[in-house]
């Protein structure tokens, strides 16, 4: 047990810088002074750098051998041993020359992808993303052979632990037979509604940010582990019973907002329902990407984009703002929440063209790191992809393949999880829904007590107990599946 | 040089920690949810560990030693080298049980000690200040061994380098036989003048802010490498190139908030001032308590609380609060600002009383760190020094020796150093005054170039490369006397 414990002090030391780098981080896109960021570079770099080496020690190896022959360990213990384990193993796997390499890769080319973005210039970007993708299909090799997994299924794994191509394959694949009729059937049934009405405002961010903390209060964010501020981008951030969501207001729209609070919420949720019994240990951390986007998306649009959660959002708003008339009704609101409207912009995009936008990356991303797409002939294959998911013509790489910074910062392997996230938050609801019957008449209430207590209980304070499919069957009763995505996606589109 | 080098190394790599450890302790104070003070207690204690650590690295003993012979090393490198030294040499002096006890009993007598002063029982926390004096006194006699100084120099000597009881005992001797009489004219003085009149508000705080950015902006805090926000107790922290100030509003006096900001502005000006060169090491920091406040009070009491700063504050604030009418006037709001009234409680002490407070507590903490003020004589001790000094009956303990938590916190030497800022500040305030006949007229038309540029030349830029009185002679031209700040409370208050 000696050794165990030895392992315990050493990852709680880890803990404890990583949530200091949490501060760090949110502080850094919410309050740091515009001249600053070097000095935050710098100390970044050093607390990684100091959490790095207590994970790497040449001891933790021999530690963990030893902890694993004690037979006295709990369920937990032992999970949390297998979660060590773990990450001692990615972190060793990678040489230092190559980290470095390839955070030096990402970062430069990450810099000249900004101004390449804005000058429409892929041909800039092109050998920058060229060494990015030669330094991540190295790391994925190293790390792939160090935990018995191809190239991509290693990056696939950092991102969401346990995905393969092989299971993204399977079920993606109906969806993407499916998703332009899907789309066409959606559009069709928007049409027949009609454009829905643009409540007047004026929307005072004041009001808007009150608003957020009263729906903030329903969900059951706990305000007093946690804050809301403004940033550009909107992120959940922070440290363990110190949670940090940021949204950004929208003076023409009220929603944009309002609904950027809620994903943040769901993701918020997780982090304060993580077993606090645990909270200094890898196995008290959330399970993986797909699972954390899981949660926001339960919360933004299984409960909250729906018609029962408008009929207590609606008044709330016309009170909030003072709106009145056909503008303000609960089923006008709804219809402008669920507009479907194929675009350009993946971040932009409504909920059913996204997983459009997420399958072309996600066959793209696996033909680039395959050497089966030539990175000269990414921008058209991203125009033909565009064409082929959502009809629409790709006018500048600007709107196409220059975009997103995912791959020019080296995450390649992260898009996948969106979709994943989106499919798991359809089937948790599901069987959330099932299980308590209070939950769906409570959202008309504003009552999110049903939808949060199942959660807690059946993911947040499993923490990292279970494997991330094992997780699902055990909350859920079957393995991830994309029905449930797909009847959720024609309930509310295709109607 | 390969071994100066490894030190300069190893100290940057605190000085990243330490920088960390300034932006989440300005955190705790102005950010930090309530429910989450347990974790960030966590972060802090590691992070000061890992600095620690670095500092009392077994090897670092010999780096210096091999530093030191290296012949090639220029003023500031050897000025560096000899200020590691000294940390070094302090942070493994104190053995670590002794260290883990002196913080143990300092922690839980400050809990003990919030409780007590509200109860005013003072009896329920003379064990625990008991248990503070005698590690703290240990700490002192093992510091003073290393060092090669008494106990109480020791302490001293931590607060602010090279200060000693002789020192100060020669330098307080003047103003100790004359603080009565001064007192006794400044009284006789305002009330010559009457009362002055009070400003009617409303002072919303918005108001109030604006015009400490103003005033900010003139004294030229520099925002691109700074904030300003709110907190309980006013201060200055953060990290270099990020300097953040905290002021409190009153809305029925803004003169409180505003010198608020002013005297931090002081602070923040010496930090914004640091040689950059030097960023990341020992030399690069400022040279002790005493010269920090030097900078805060010269700001502060010097230049702002001066008849002709009042000719640009007096508009500036009737136009920010709409004021009018003969209580707006530079002349009586002047009078205000620099009103005398001597009473029970330090922090509210005006300028001329304020020596006061800081002579009797430095007397009393000299006998009880050589033992001739046994601490149950305490309170009635501090009772008559407070008749004797400012001619005041105590009358309850609150008010008496409960009301600062220095003692109880384990800080026995830190109060002399308020009194060293004070006559440090109209020393160097005299000086720079001399050496720009700009000076003074600029203060009427918020002009703080000359005397900012003056500090930063001779106090800013200067970090550690000299100590404190050699710092003083070079940048006034005579060691520190009392006698600048005697002749500035005789101008200012008895005339």
């Amino acid at each position: 047990m000696d050794a165990y414990r030895e392992l315990e002090s050493r990852f709680a030391r880890s803990a404890a810088i990583e949530d200091a780098l949490g501060i760090l981080q949110w502080d850094a896109q919410t309050m740091l002074p515009t001249g600053s960021i070097e000095g935050r570079s710098d100390q970044l770099a050093v607390l990684r750098m100091l959490s790095h080496e207590i994970i790497t020690a040449p001891e933790i190896g021999d530690l963990i051998a030893s902890a694993r022959e004690a037979d006295a360990l709990s369920d937990w213990q032992r999970a949390n041993l297998r979660e060590i384990e773990r990450r001692h193993i990615r972190a060793t796997a990678v040489p230092k020359d190559l980290l470095e390499a390839s955070t030096r890769a990402a970062t430069t080319c990450q810099h000249v992808w900004a101004k390449a973005r804005q000058d429409n210039d892929f041909a800039t970007v092109e050998p920058y993303l060229a060494e990015v993708m030669r330094t991540q299909i190295e790391v994925g090799a190293v790390l792939g052979s160090a935990l018995g997994l191809s190239a991509y299924d290693a990056l696939l794994d950092t991102f969401d632990l346990g995905s393969t191509q092989a299971e993204l394959d399977t079920l993606f694949e109906p969806l993407r037979r499916d998703l332009p009729d899907l789309i066409a059937t959606a559009l069709e049934a928007a049409q027949a509604k009609g454009q829905p009405l643009q409540p007047k405002g004026p929307l005072p961010l004041a009001a808007q940010e009150k608003l957020g903390r009263m729906v903030l209060d329903a969900i059951g964010f706990d305000f007093e582990h946690g804050r809301l501020d403004v940033s550009a981008h909107p992120f959940t951030g922070g440290a363990f019973g110190d949670v940090r969501i940021t949204t950004r207001y929208d003076e023409a729209d009220f929603m944009s907002g309002l609904f950027g609070v809620v994903h943040e919420a769901g993701h918020a949720l997780y982090e304060q329902g993580r077993p606090s019994d645990w909270r200094t240990q890898p196995v008290g951390e959330s399970r993986g990407m797909s699972v954390h986007e899981s949660q926001s998306m339960t919360f933004e649009l299984q409960a909250a984009r729906s018609a029962v959660f408008f009929e207590y959002l609606a008044p709330l708003a016309r009170e909030v703002f003072g709106g009145s008339g056909p503008a303000w009704s609960a089923e006008n609101l709804l219809r402008r929440a669920t507009k479907v409207e194929p675009g350009l912009i993946r971040v932009d995009a409504d909920e059913i063209t996204y997983p459009a936008h997420i399958m072309l990356r996600y066959e793209l991303e696996k033909g680039m790191i395959s050497g089966d797409l030539p990175l000269r002939d990414l921008p058209g294959a991203f125009r033909e992809k565009v064409k082929a998911y959502l009809g629409l013509d790709v006018p500048d790489d600007r709107r196409g393949c220059l975009q997103d910074i995912h791959w020019y910062g080296g995450a390649f392997g992260y898009f996948p999880t969106y979709l994943v996230g989106a499919m798991t938050a359809a089937q948790l609801f599901n069987a959330a829904r099932r299980a308590r019957a209070d939950l769906v008449p409570g959202l008309a209430k504003g009552d999110f007590e049903p939808l949060r207590s199942w959660m807690r209980e059946n993911i947040h304070a499993k923490g990292c107990l279970l494997d991330r499919a094992d997780l699902i069957v055990a909350a859920t009763g079957e393995p991830l599946d994309s029905r449930f995505h797909r009847t959720h996606l024609l309930q509310r589109y295709c109607t």
